[in-house]
């Protein structure tokens, strides 16, 4: 019986402790890991390309970019959008964030990166614009 | 004697049971909150000022406008940036996301959004482009 009470204070305990834990925590990795840190890059890049909108091969270049992409070690928080603003005249965005310069440099320089815009960007993309976001100094 | 065993037990089965919500919420966080959902949009705008970068007047103005902005329910997530790729000619940015279309309209409406724009963004902002992501259909 006094084993009973005691695994049933446990179980409330842990459940107090993980409700308590949920609530710091979520609101602690918003922060962290929705809002940019200081050192973190979010690097962007909107761009169009040669295929009409909503074609197949419009699918599949963003289906194998971030297959690809997210392949890289590096890569953090990867997504492919469409790019919806009629103040912009870009049709896609990839995002993603790199935890340091070093990181970004890895990325630049990663065989598969290098082979990406070789063999797909280069030929599909008939645009773009890169923007990189770092946290206000 | 036997109540402390009982505290430290407890103390135990809340540690444990906090690492692993903590490990569960982590993972989850970042799919749900850090990657946009269907119907979500992440509204950005990336701007140059009329003060020189570093600016007292440069920081007031990002100072401003995170406030304001922050204070319109509807706006999720915002962020000011540095916009730091040599490859476009923008030195800052802000970022939000909002939940829906209407809540898009909405913020785009609110008396304090109108007045920003009104007082602050056309009296100091000198060029701008706004982005606007959605989840690939």
């Amino acid at each position: 019986m006094k084993r009973r009470i005691f695994f049933r204070r446990v179980g409330i305990a842990a459940l107090i402790s993980g409700l308590f834990t949920r609530e710091a925590i979520s609101r602690s990795t918003v922060k962290e890991d929705c809002i940019l840190n200081k050192g973190e890059i979010q690097h962007m890049v909107i761009f169009n390309l040669s295929y009409p909108e909503g074609s197949e091969e419009a699918g599949k270049f963003l289906h194998d970019g971030t297959s690809i992409l997210t392949g890289i070690p590096v890569v953090k928080n990867f997504q492919a959008f469409d790019q919806v603003s009629q103040k912009n005249d870009y049709q896609y965005g990839f995002s993603m964030v790199f935890s340091s310069r070093e990181d970004y440099t890895s990325y630049n320089n990663h065989p598969d990166h290098v082979a990406f815009v070789r063999d797909r960007w280069t030929k599909e993309v008939t645009a773009f614009l890169e923007i990189d976001f770092e946290k206000v100094a």
